[in-house]
């Protein structure tokens, strides 16, 4: 099954070695040759054009933004690479209603269409552990089952049609945008009480006010290291899709709202491209707060 | 060591079992007859008034709020009732300069005073294995530690006077508040896009969305259940302490403010005395959205 991986981004990229590595025929699509010889010194085969590709058996789209996925599917030369009833994966969140349009569009060209979002971070897709979020026919499932079982730890199978994994993944973002946005509030609070910061997160990963995100984001904080794992403006698009969404169905979004205003401060202050912990500093510059590794 | 609880709630009248079950001589003191007669029924010592209590070596403090505490403390007989350097052991959520204020006058008793708020909620009391905050003098916590086995899983010692204690506690309920009033916003999106809540609370478990709050309350909102585990009133107690704590310090806090706007609109709704969890029903009504259990 040649499989071709469009995009190879932190998510893209370990999806791509998890496939090498599992022995399929992988094909790599990015606009940035770097990351095209990167996938090459991993065993990769790498496509600097569209064009160049045929025979292509099943494709995942790994690309930023809903925008892009509809650009590269409906303005390239993607489906004249493809085999007949190839399957497309579509990886990248976007919004429900989007996802079904895709669908309806690439069904309508003879291919079949998982809606598969994902979830887990750059380090577990590097390990062929991610989760997918995923819905699609039952004969396309099974048709993507060695892929998935290449790049994924947990697929969950959410309905055989489009729209239920991105329904999914809004939930899940909705979730994670807050408590980040939380882990910030809680641990520039925690500094301005002159708190020991390394045992807020010990003691605090160990009672009710825990969560993923708070255990993985706040020792960025405690830490002042903003490298980006997950960027300030990857929640800015997908908390923006999460309160659009949540407008189009009239439904109250007040701690999304809240969060999202934060993430937009600091993509205004020039902090899009740090790490999501990053709002932190939008509320310690507010609040006249101090934080590791920030300059006196 | 004669123990003396007072306060036998959830939390209080698990410690007070925890105790009991531990071979320490435990006698619980409350308002409510009750109270008094189930912890007998366990083998405890009922005082249906402090002035028949005598000979305490160590008195738990297990009330509501921090007037209930000062009240108890200091315009009750209970110092009559304390032997000398007995320990006063309080666990109850108060804000950080309060626990400061209310040490200095136990101490100008002679007694000595561990700041103890506590963490893990009424299943993991009944069962000894609470989290406990604590912050005292080296000697009063080792003092302590037969009465901190009987009841906790883990004790944080967090510094050698009171407040720390209480500063941790307020960061736990910042999140924690927080959290279960994201679960709520979560589920009332998931429920107004017509998803199995059953399959969302089992797919983001496994996510990066989860936290604990979201695993422990999501099932009630799932099920139509508010029977209080601990009720919305306790967060416009905790949140109002952690935001006027924030307030006093100049430090924002945009999500604990969404999140206290909606307990209390909950409290003003009747909704008081149900499960924390109970606050989604405020989303529900302000977006039109029909959840499990509820009259259609």
């Amino acid at each position: 099954m040649h499989t071709l991986v469009i995009g190879l981004g932190s998510m893209g990229f370990g999806a791509a070695v998890s496939c090498v590595r599992q022995g399929i025929k992988t094909t790599g699509f990015d606009l940035n040759p770097e990351a095209l010889k990167r996938f090459e010194a991993e065993g990769g085969l790498a496509a600097a054009a569209l064009e160049t590709c045929q025979g292509i058996d099943c494709v995942l789209i790994f690309v930023v933004n809903a925008s892009q996925a509809q650009s590269v599917l409906f303005d390239s030369a993607l489906f004249d690479a493809l085999n007949p009833e190839a399957l497309v994966i579509n990886c990248v969140t976007l919004a429900p209603s989007t996802a079904v349009d895709i669908a309806n569009r690439v069904e309508a060209q003879g291919f079949r269409y998982i809606d598969a979002p994902v979830s887990g971070g750059a380090a577990k897709a590097l390990q062929g552990r991610m989760s997918i979020m995923a819905s699609g026919s039952r004969h396309a499932m099974m048709d993507a089952q060695p892929v998935f079982d290449a790049i994924a730890e947990h697929v969950f199978e959410l309905g055989d049609t489009a729209g239920h994994g991105s329904q999914m993944k809004l939930i899940n973002q909705l979730l994670a945008g807050v408590h980040i946005a939380a882990a910030a509030e809680a641990m520039n609070l925690a500094a301005s009480l002159d708190m020991d910061l390394q045992k807020v997160i010990e003691v605090i990963s160990q009672c009710a006010g825990s969560s993923w995100m708070f255990e993985n984001r706040a020792p960025h904080i405690a830490d002042g290291d903003y490298r980006p794992l997950s960027s300030v403006n990857i929640f800015v698009k997908d908390l923006g899709i999460v309160t659009d969404e949540a407008s189009h169905q009239q439904v109250v979004t007040p701690l999304s709202d809240a969060a999202l205003a934060l993430y937009r401060e600091a993509s205004d202050a020039g902090l899009g491209g740090e790490d999501d912990s990053a709002v932190v500093k939008v509320l310690a510059k507010q609040s006249n707060v101090t934080l590791p590794g920030s300059r006196q």
